[in-house]
């Protein structure tokens, strides 16, 4: 095992009702900015719920946040939150409003160009504190303190962190995500599913507790994720898709040990490009990689088919195969596709995510950063 | 899942060399309390570790606090808190010595008499904050809001808990551990696997992803458990289970579950009036919960039994019978005696345990709260 630092100070409400908590979480007195996206909540209740909750706040609203959150968007939030000398973010919604609300807590206390904090990595120094309310299981974002923004007008989609970005604290009543599109629940799932594969599928390293929790939470998203599709008011499975889904990406399984986001950055650029959704430029890159790293990756993709898909018999190659295959069929089972072809995308887009790697000089992703522009190009050949 | 919310904002910092990062984690300018037991920690270099990376503080020392740390002590601790000044403590040490300074980080700021914090309840309004460099893997105290203290005048042992007492920063480095005795090291691995049963054997509660994060536990507690009391210095293995211990206490795996700790309680009036360790309590007592209550914590024991030892042939109630049976032969095979004739104690200690618990009116023990001290005394019955 690694040395590692662990901080998490995110406080969870988790369950029936919870939103009503509103009240004594966000600080007395203090001018808030509620933040969401095109309007869901007003159809499903969870706005009324919130502004109930708010009642006797001074409260401002920002809406319009878009999927894979805007930096032209975000930035007319700063102006609003400098105009109106906002002290606390409420972010309402997904795993987009979350991390746009981020980039607007830290855009809003930044000194020169914010575009510089995605960028060029600039220190984030202070923030606007912020809370959310989650209304989508999926991205983990409500309890990390990481945001990935886009830019429309030059087609980059940049992840930033900063502890300085964490939520005072986290709702999810897990009642106000039962009317989602299947879609985006499908998303979700596969989202969760490959932010514990980014931090299990490397090489082994001493953790047998993480690679534990890891395999647990796998395990849970196999058996929950098509319940709670198949019967969206289910309570239970909805709540257990939820906890899965911010345990996924809260720093817990990743401790000390190496860390791959091969997929996620070059999904990154798939979306940037071709405007896939998150959770289908996963569905697509995630069993490419495994297909192109199967050396790398051999001791864990063989502990993979054993423990989390229960494959015991057979040669060491027909079980990781076998794995490869059975993480396809899942994604396929939560209705999101796994090719490049199934969503319209031509190879040509090979050559130009490749292209785009090496103009910004990243050659080092992969647990054992030893993957470039040639390697992406060999990992999405085996996605078309 | 029943609702729940969690907040744990304890920084840790594990791995080797991390008691150096001292230095930056103290507040600059305070001044600070170490905090210790017996000594130990001079012999074992760990407190010139400390010292080294305090250096320029203003630091003051109060050692002595002993296992099953006493108010009495702790009382003079507090004294000097109050006489210096003290800002900050640091507790060096162990669970008696993270608990003991929890007690004196409360009872500094409580105005009143403060064994109303344990015997009463009383509110923890203010406390003094507090680090932690943890010597030895068992409590969970370094990452959590409890604290068990004793009063060695009247023979009592009792429990409290406060947000206020979280540790803001503990250093977790499994080299300062290898010079443990073999006794203590089995004691903590009993502790550990203990904390995870109280909040897992109880009944299902839908909340499968907690259950595999118990289970994960428990199956490393099992793995690396023998393995660094075969071999103390082995740096994998103690690190596994200094962070097994971590996890088995922090609140995670007790999140929208039931919780039993009948053992925990019944074992303090045992440390209380015949002085075992913690860990031996704990050995004794648990199977003997187990034998009583088969009938209220069946499905659990079976889903222990396949999970955890993996029994998977037989009738259920073999099965039972066989997950009690490796319990117990485990905490034997980590040299944890698990009957109370094994320490020299009578069977007339069963009717006293019951008494008292009779006098202090707690009948309501367990995960049904249906454990009042007849039950206790069929619990002990089968601990003889």
């Amino acid at each position: 095992m690694e040395n590692f630092e662990f901080f998490n100070p995110v406080k969870i409400l988790f369950g029936k009702g919870q939103i009503a908590k509103l009240r004594g979480a966000v600080p007395a007195g203090a001018r808030l900015l509620v933040t969401y996206g095109s309007g869901s909540i007003k159809r499903n209740g969870v706005y009324d719920q919130v502004m109930a909750a708010l009642e006797g706040h001074t409260v401002s609203e920002f809406s319009g946040i878009e999927p894979n959150p805007a930096y032209e968007t975000l930035m007319k939030a700063v102006a609003v939150v400098k105009r109106e000398r906002i002290e606390f973010l409420l972010a309402v919604g997904g795993g987009s409003v979350l991390d746009g609300t981020k980039f607007i807590a830290a855009a809003a206390r930044f000194e020169g160009e914010p575009w510089d904090i995605l960028a060029k990595h600039a220190p984030v120094n202070a923030a606007v504190p912020l809370g959310a309310v989650l209304t989508l299981p999926a991205t983990g974002s409500e309890m990390n303190f990481f945001a990935v923004i886009s830019r429309a007008g030059t087609q980059e989609k940049f992840p930033f962190s900063s502890p300085l970005v964490y939520p005072k604290f986290s709702i999810i009543d897990p009642q106000v995500t039962f009317t989602l599109p299947a879609r985006q629940v499908g998303n979700g799932i596969v989202d969760a599913f490959a932010h514990v594969l980014e931090q299990y599928l490397t090489y082994p390293a001493n953790a047998p507790l993480q690679d534990r929790f890891a395999e647990s939470i796998l395990l849970t998203l196999i058996e929950e994720g098509p319940k709670t599709l198949a019967n969206p008011a289910d309570y239970n499975s909805r709540a257990n898709l939820c906890w899965c889904a911010t345990m996924a990406l809260n720093g817990l399984i990743g401790l000390g040990v190496p860390q791959d986001w091969t997929t996620h950055m070059v999904g990154h650029e798939l979306t940037a490009l071709r405007g896939l959704d998150h959770g289908q430029t996963l569905a697509v890159v995630f069993p490419a990689v495994l297909i192109e790293r199967k050396q790398a990756k051999r001791a864990k993709l063989l502990q993979y088919a054993e423990r989390v898909w229960g494959i015991h018999a057979g040669a060491e190659d027909e079980k990781i195969h076998q794995a490869i295959q059975n993480t396809r069929t899942f994604f396929e089972s939560v209705g999101v596709k796994t090719r490049l072809k199934d969503y319209g995308v031509a190879p040509n887009v090979v050559e130009s995510v490749s292209k785009r790697l090496a103009a910004r000089g990243w050659t080092t992703l992969g647990e054992r950063q030893d993957i470039g522009p040639k390697e992406v190009e060999a990992i999405l050949s085996h996605s078309l």
